[in-house]
């Protein structure tokens, strides 16, 4: 049996496949991004595998029995890599690579193409079967302007700024304050001095919701996009075949970005957790 | 004896002072943001006491005679603050205020009036007497647009953006990588995803240096003065007697600052370490 794990900053997803390609379960895990840690990212694969293994009505034990091919965010960060294949895994074989690789092989069926993620986080790549390269992925402080948690983020600094009589807040602050559960600024603080992207992310529908009503939520959309833009045109012109959206918040984007982008973006095919079957078998020699 | 502490980001400062206020000693110690924890925090300011000790010509078992005032940055952080009260210090008493309270005291000699803070992070308010509030402090990621983290690190996001072809680079992004070590994104993202707003504040100083050459750099400092001008402007609308602009960047950033802004500022008396002794001692009931 083939595991696809595709894990990224809010939940990882599973897919179990027969040999045939018959899917025999999916589950769901926790926050995946190898930033977080061994611990908390190989319970949330576990979770996961357990879930789908319930679903295809089979026994825990079985997955010794199960070739896993695990797509994560923070993949990319090397240190992070060599960490978590250190884990001791339950499954009969393991292969671990990006969240970027095994989307771009789930948008494309296998094909050569480019994918841009925009979900918590943000990344961009292009991958010619195993060989590829990838742009961003930074995590929450040093990029991802484009993602879900980048915006949702702006949205609380703005509200700081707001509470502190240094910017003029229209909707967007109530909004955000009201979502976080907080009044003054020192409740916003406790609640976002040591929060997950997964928290910021959470933000990000409302910005999108307000972005035809608050100035503020229209400057983070267009900043999000003019972001996701440059990403685009920078792939483009290495003429990668296809280039696919993917991602919690690809629908949101889409019609935000610039025509030329919009025109030369082509739906993905498949999931990334397919993507990351499909990279297993590979993995394991027996395909495509 | 009455030692006052200055906890920064980057350092903390200790001053120690006989009873009838003479300087006996003064010592340095690492940094002292009290969100990188009670253990690290308790230690630097361990280290800077004992420095002014021995400075003083006094034993360390002295510290049992000291009334220690301690300003440290991250106070604002409610829950922070009270786990840092638990600490089982050395002293005879301690009492605990935020690096700006001091700064406060230190710049107006214990008169009324306000502060900013431009240091490794960004904090500015108005205290009468020990009464007052604080804007800013929120640290790097939620906040801190003004300060030498801020500009460090937008200087780094810069640098991956150069990288990854989505920014034009000029000088900026070469100095940055020469500065931390690195030549490729892995080695920068190493580099940079755990590094400590102390690291990113270092780089500020090459913000500044390139601000008349590279467009980036020219930015970075506009956009910090920028905030800082908004903050000073909410501080003086309060009418506070006197403001002053402390921290390690103050001399570079103030030639930035708008000129209604530059005028209304007043230079600081005397710095946050002697500000830090007058709070101990007033809090200890002696005093001015």
């Amino acid at each position: 049996m083939y595991l696809g794990i595709d894990g990224g900053g809010t939940k990882c997803r599973a897919r179990l496949e027969d040999a045939d390609g018959r899917v025999l379960g999916e589950g769901l895990g926790g926050p995946a991004n190898l930033l977080r840690g061994v611990e908390a990212v190989s319970q949330a694969v576990l979770d996961a595998a357990e879930q789908a293994l319930s679903a295809a009505g089979l026994p825990l034990s079985r997955l010794r029995d199960v070739i896993a091919g695990l797509g994560l965010a923070g993949a990319n960060v090397s240190s992070a890599y060599a960490q978590f294949l250190a884990w001791s895994h339950p499954f009969a074989r393991m292969y671990l690579t990006s969240d970027l690789h095994i989307a771009c092989l789930g948008a494309h069926a296998g094909a050569d193409g480019a994918v841009m993620i925009i979900g918590t986080g943000f990344n961009a790549g292009i991958y010619t079967r195993d060989e590829g390269y990838e742009l961003g992925g930074y995590g929450l402080l040093l990029g991802d302007a484009a993602s879900g948690a980048g915006m949702g983020l702006q949205a609380v600094r703005h509200t700081f700024a707001c509470l502190d009589g240094v910017s003029n807040g229209d909707q967007l602050p109530h909004r955000v304050l009201a979502a976080l559960g907080c009044v003054t600024t020192a409740e916003l603080l406790e609640r976002t001095i040591d929060a997950s992207p997964a928290v910021f992310a959470q933000l990000a529908p409302l910005v999108f919701e307000l972005v035809g009503s608050d100035p503020a939520a229209q400057t983070i959309v267009a900043e999000a996009a003019r972001t996701a833009d440059a990403y685009a045109r920078r792939l483009l012109a290495d003429q990668p075949g296809r280039l696919s959206l993917t991602g919690g918040l690809a629908p949101a984007l889409l019609p935000r970005l610039a025509d030329d982008v919009r025109a030369a973006i082509a739906p993905a095919l498949g999931g990334a957790e397919a993507g990351a079957v499909g990279f297993a078998r590979r993995r394991d020699g027996v395909g495509c």
